[in-house]
């Protein structure tokens, strides 16, 4: 692979392949599917689990730990959901190997050891959670059950690309009980909006909270809410949804409570999720021709500072200073790398920063000693100041205060430019083609008409938002009757 | 299942079934040999994990994440690994289930969608890594690579227990390259030591380091590095292992760098491990009659205050009062629990904390009101103080602090008193029978014996310890030349 990075004008696909390879986050592993998370990149999936397990636990819920497994006749209880799951699904059928007889040296599968009933690996843990909560729940005493989980989960998807979209993917699931319909709606909505407040704050990635049409439902959800993206390529992102489950699993695996009033009822039920899928949002909001650019909320190192010397005397002059920078910083919370390897030159160095998008980059040298100066370089505009030595944490602090700011305004800038409404399926068609981004539109409420648009343009309702105004209109479609405008878009 | 715990004078193993059930830590699931963690068993696996994860970073440690799965072919390609966990392998063989065409509503594998070559389902991830780490490794300037893995693993244990031996556990593997065979080795004792540091600083679990012998070594390793507790039924846990595995692995996947002077080299290799066995060794070193005991250190709560109250006005006034505790017991980061649930009277609190191993309990009831004082009730010895108000954050501190001490003290003594020094083979077998705990003999250094010695008393060599002297003596069952004593014991 050459050093320089593919232009996003040139193939964006090809652009965000590289930058993961470059940047150091993950690759391509020998499991057909399944990536490895570098150093680098599961550092930012540490900086983002650390924020939303915070989150969490402030409204009341509290991590478990389910298995892995699930036994088919539990997979199968909830019909719709395990329909909608089935063909993605790895099956552990035998728990046993052997030496292969024929090939020394080899194993191969023990024929003895097939598992009497098969073990799906977790596509998602519904199934498994609601056996288990059967036991937990018997009265209203024992409601609101409020669980998360941190986990590894398998989807056996045919076309995978690392973070978007891989058989293997870590993520939090959330499984919530509730005595009443009410409540749990509104749990399911509260995560929504933790969901968007985590995405716009830390991620600086803004996000149109809204809820799914039937299609693009949950398999086995009444009724999903979903925080929908932007990507720089005028493609949306599901970056996380929330799901009201109504009675469904509840009735599948037979969950009753006894109420107040001491009459036998069906708990309600929300499951809600954020994967390693986020850091593929991340990158394709905020990155450039030149590599990774990091929300300094998120970042694993905020600020890198290299010295430009001649001679171990100079070094050792500078490196005395940054002693005392470091310390400065790191008293402000501030993460900080001094990066004084002799194997690199300050320029190879400086192109690594840029590329891994660490935020802000501070050079010292010689005649910097001399004025008590710095230079620093913000990584988001790529301008330099020179600032006074004595100013620097200060400064450094307010300044990454405002890259977070400045990459949401301007990611929200490019968002808004690109929710296009339209009155006809020609416009409908010519801007999904030519410009992208969100197109909002009448829609009929039919499936039919969703999926012949979806045919016929690649298009999807992303949702339905959560903030659009009723509004009397017709189907750009099918010319029908429609309530209210939806968001379509092309999506990863 | 009664309110009241089996005694462990009764029957220890029935003790702990049910203190890990009463307590809420975790439950066995419907997947064969798998455990559901509850919220507060996993709280515990939480600050385990965060106290473990500082260490690891302190010492240059880095995490990463690497996939689930492994296909056989690299599974099987470092043969004594393989070998050692073959017949305890989960495969996947087959990746979509479809509809049962006999059985309406029902999955069954999808005859067509076989997997070319299977996956096993990772019971440790050496191969998975060291596949990886051939495209990482080029130079020297590539080494060390320090890299750790907070993840799920699989053994298809026949006789499984909860938190000692599970089908699926969570733990942590760090996995590690060095140019050098000293510095491999340096590191695998660096982590000995960490380990240790954590079980005897946070755990409040005194332990044995020492080595394996050959049989008891990890499967692929040339060393492995163990520390060894000693539970209250004088059986032994090895409670963390880690590994200097030479060349193995390097080999097998073809791991080379170049060194400074230009020359093509295999590289060295580490792996170490802890686990949620962690927890049923912190249950089996410190918990009594009534429930479990926690060191404060690792207590998920460690203060629970309960107000003792007749009508709402009483527990006003007592709850503006704990209101003012409570910030200033925080301020210190000390975690509290106000519990002013009125289902429930003090006793059955009371009980409950007990239970749940709560290191502190503060009661706190009219007549304190009046006097400006509370109740503190310590778990470790039972023993009850009056405090005044003023006085309390300050004193819980301190408190918290003797019962940590207080706890490792007492394991401490338990543990030196159950050492016995035996020269005759005849009083071994008196002590592992009746006494129990580590006995200390010497061996003759043979397979042969080691196995003979187990089978006719189920003990096992659990370690040569690390500070054993150099002694001269006869083996006490061949009566052969032997250097040193080693330590014996029935184990989990």
């Amino acid at each position: 692979m050459s050093k320089k990075l593919t232009k996003r004008a040139e193939d964006y696909s090809k652009w965000y392949n590289e930058i993961i390879v470059k940047a150091d986050l993950a690759e391509n592993s020998a499991v057909r599917g399944c990536m490895v998370i570098k150093p680098y990149g599961f550092a930012i999936w540490e900086n983002m689990q650390k924020e939303l397990d915070r989150m969490f636990k402030e409204t009341g819920h509290q991590n478990a730990y389910f298995p892995l497994f699930v036994p088919k006749s539990l997979f199968e209880a909830e019909e719709k959901n395990a329909e909608g799951f089935a063909k993605e699904c790895a099956v552990v059928t035998h728990y046993r190997l052997q030496n292969d007889p024929e090939k020394e040296g080899k194993l191969r599968v023990d024929p003895e050891a097939k598992l009497e009933e098969e073990l799906i690996v977790r596509p998602t843990s519904e199934a498994i959670i609601w056996n288990t909560y059967k036991g937990w729940i018997q009265s209203y005493r024992d409601l609101p059950l409020l669980i998360n989980q941190w986990a590894n989960v398998v989807r056996w998807e045919m076309r995978t690309r690392l973070f978007l979209r891989t058989a293997e993917f870590l993520w939090q699931e959330g499984h919530t009980a509730h005595a009443t319909k009410n409540e749990a709606i509104i749990e399911s909505k509260l995560m929504q909006d933790i969901y968007a407040k985590f995405a716009e704050k830390f991620m600086a990635m803004p996000v149109v909270k809204g809820f799914k049409s039937e299609s693009e439902r949950f398999a086995g959800a009444e009724e999903t809410y979903t925080i929908e993206a932007l990507m720089q390529d005028g493609k949306a992102l599901q970056a996380g949804t929330s799901h009201f489950l109504g009675q469904n699993f509840a009735k599948a695996f037979d969950v009753k409570y006894t109420s107040k009033e001491g009459k036998q009822e069906y708990v309600w039920a929300t499951s809600w999720g954020v994967s390693t899928r986020l850091i593929g949002g991340l990158i394709m909001t905020h990155s450039d021709d030149l590599g990774l650019v990091l929300p300094p909320r998120l970042a694993p190192i905020q600020v890198a500072i290299i010295p430009i010397y001649k001679g171990e005397d100079q070094l050792t002059l500078i490196s005395e200073k940054v002693k005392i920078i470091v310390k400065s910083l790191r008293e402000k919370n501030i993460s900080v790398k001094f990066d004084d390897r002799d194997t690199f030159r300050p320029g190879a160095k400086f192109a690594e920063y840029e590329l891994k998008g660490v935020p802000v980059r501070i050079a010292i040298g010689n005649r910097d000693m001399e004025n008590n100066t710095a230079e620093v370089a913000r990584r988001d505009t790529l301008e330099k100041q020179t600032i006074s030595q004595d100013q620097l944490s200060e400064y450094i602090c307010e300044l990454l205060e405002e890259i977070q700011q400045n990459l949401f305004n301007r990611a929200l800038s490019f968002r808004n430019d690109h929710i296009t409404e339209v009155n006809s399926f020609k416009e409908f068609e010519e801007v999904i083609e030519s410009k992208g981004g969100f197109v909002s539109a009448h829609w009929d409420g039919t499936i039919e008409t969703e999926n012949k648009i979806k045919e016929l343009t690649k298009a999807t309702i992303r949702c339905i938002p959560n903030k659009g105004k009723e509004e009397l209109g017709t189907c750009i479609f099918t010319g029908e009757k429609s309530l209210r405008k939806v968001l379509f878009a092309k999506a990863y």
